[in-house]
């Protein structure tokens, strides 16, 4: 097998397509985002991308049956907006495999004419989110983007995320912008112990608003609903109102 | 020496031959029940497999005299029925050479013109097995495969092992997989703390009926009988007929 | 991406300019001296060095805008001596990464006509500095360049530090003393625990003294002042003046 | 720099000569041993090799010069006996670094015609030798190379060192075995606590037995007085003759 091996599965002709990248990282926000519009709107595989920088894995489906670990891209058809969505289950193995794969990414998004992307992600706050106030900070590989997204609902704060913006999404804006991607982050606000449903909300709605589409929410309301309840038991078992400490959250999801 | 090397000790002509991994893993099922085939059966050497993927090696035999650490492929004649028999000390040393390393191993199982494969192993379940009671899991690269293999007794269940299967033996269905090598992987039960001979047994009893041959088990019989006495005596030594501690099994075998 | 991808800004003739590397190590020693040699000269940058050696990773400017973790080579007119200065803020990734980063570095200072050397860095006392007595300590890929430095004020003892010089800068001296580049090491004393403007001071003075040229220390300073008040403060909260534990000092900068 | 770069210094014509390895390992055995030939017998430095295998570091001298970190190759004429000695301070970075790196050492001592090797280190076990009784293990690519050590006084143990014989040692042998040198690898037992030279005075008395040359080992017997009398202070530290624990110990040389 080569470092990089993309097997074509269809080849369809999108319009003005935008590129939409959901790996996992803090909270799985992005991958909540990106594995919910390929659900809602019935997405098409198009490329399944195997590399030598996933673990030596197969997953097991409910039949018994193996598939060799990769990343997938779908093409999403969002009322008319065309979407060529990236998911999967991993980062990449080492600095050096980030970078090549990003790239390799970025050239299936190229081939299929994606002028713009979004990576998705979660940034940590530490502490539970309060009142559903999910904000969505943003972070542009183009100063000109910044505007527009402004008015759908993103934030953007000085020097926010402190620490840039590591893995695949950082990249897609750092390899992209360098290619002339016009490329943006939309960071969902999250405790950073948690799968968290409600921050992709958030992000969802602002990206709705960027693109110009709309999706149904009742899906990720009802996984919200269940780590509600999960956070309220642990909540109990600690015999008061107290917040679940770090060591009880890590392992929740 | 080149990333990979290997040494062509013989080569004879296999009539439809089957391919059997059992490298090293949990409870070293897979590498008990492969070398227990090439014993029973005197297997003849047909190639060497050297690689830098392997530890900077040598092992000393009894009459000290050195090997380069290699894995090995034997010719093994089942009454009959031809296998051939993957064993060794080592799995590859990053991800990337797991796939270049699996991929180097199926060369050599195409080049002898095997069509099936049994990537062997285990299956921890985190405590001792109580009577004898050891399942066979399975998973398979190709759907059909599947009813032959539950009439030979292997079990499947929904979405089992829930964390896939990882190293040369995962990578022996996925990457066999997609070269259309029908293969599964056989894993036995075992608590995963212990080398454990009769889980390697009733893996060994699902490969007869599934390939029809027998072979005899009293080499694999004393080696359990081995092994309890030695969780016996550790019984003992606690005062009392309680499971041995994580800690004191992790180091037997 | 290239392993390496060096792009070029601006291509400036100078005039026997001497090569200046200011990449993170002990103290920050290094990288406060080069940084604000860039600052307080007004620097032009002329190269950026991108590479898969450095963490897959964008920062985040003010006004949310993202740029690819990189290197840059800064012109430098200090009072008609000219300088190429490199500031970054990561090392490389590996054993290998060091190498083949270092070497692209010496090519570019190489292709500027750099025939003269300066890595900048600290050496870890353990202590805190008494009485601002920051020697500089130094060593040299050449015998004969020896006797300048220690007129200009830079300390040799014998087989010091103990453990060589490691990272970039200790290549700079390594690969580049066996192209030819006379080169020299400079290393501030400081504690190790904290980021070090004083030790950087120290080192700038006898890097005016060797190449010839004064800069304001100004800023320099006002960060002095500032890590001073940090310090003091943990002292205080310890009731007392004795020295901050290490634990709380490695968290300061 | 070319991942190994090897630098000609000299060029001796040897006659028969014997590939002596003393990089570092259990004990500096074998470095000792190589390094003490080398001092004793004034050898010529015929070859440095550098490599990215190795730290990215420089070593500083008694004058503040530095020097690359390399291996060494040197001509020993040890009383008209040819011996190619290879030293350095480092094994390399990974397993593969480890086979391309001992192939590179071998091509060297092929280069100059040598049809014999011994790789020298120790082997751990794990107490303090009583009564001066330092046994030299032996292991051999090639059978019939053991009766002839037998006789010059090597010790030979079924299945020991049972772990076998890691790092550039052990590469000599199974990648010298491969390519019909006849190497053999001399272990002298020592605590592995320790910088030891008595255990290297045993494997040199060995040697000279083998190889039919006499050497003066008063450096070697100094030394060891040395960690005698550090030995016997931690001793008295503790109160009594015991024996220094194992934490105390591994700080030593």
């Amino acid at each position: 097998m080569e470092p990089i091996d993309i097997e074509v599965v269809s080849d369809p002709d999108l319009e003005d397509p935008t590129f939409i990248e959901g790996l996992p990282g803090v909270g799985h926000v992005g991958k909540l985002v990106a594995e919910h519009l390929v659900e809602e709107f019935d997405g098409t595989l198009v490329r399944r991308v195997y590399t030598t920088q996933f673990p030596p894995q197969v997953t097991v489906d409910d039949e018994g049956v193996t598939e060799l670990t990769h990343a997938e891209f779908h093409h999403v058809d969002a009322e008319g907006v065309d979407l060529l969505v990236l998911t999967g289950d991993h980062q990449a193995a080492s600095n050096e495999g980030h970078y090549t794969l990003t790239d390799a990414f970025l050239d299936v998004a190229e081939e299929f004419g994606c002028e713009r992307a979004f990576a998705l992600g979660g940034v940590p706050t530490g502490e539970l989110i309060e009142d559903d106030e999910y904000d969505v900070l943003g972070a542009v590989s183009d100063r000109d983007a910044r505007e527009g997204l402004e008015e759908a609902g993103v934030e953007f704060r000085e020097d926010e995320p402190a620490g840039g913006i590591v893995g695949v999404s950082g990249l897609v804006l750092g390899l992209g912008g360098r290619r002339g991607l016009n490329a943006a982050c939309l960071m969902g606000e999250t405790s950073g112990y948690l799968v968290d449903p409600k921050s992709a909300q958030a992000v969802l709605e602002v990206l709705q608003n960027a693109l110009g589409f709309e999706v149904d929410f009742a899906d990720l309301e009802e996984r919200a609903e269940e780590m509600e309840e999960v956070v309220g038991k642990i909540q109990e078992m600690q015999g008061g109102g107290g917040m679940p400490s770090e060591d009880e959250l890590r392992y929740i999801g």
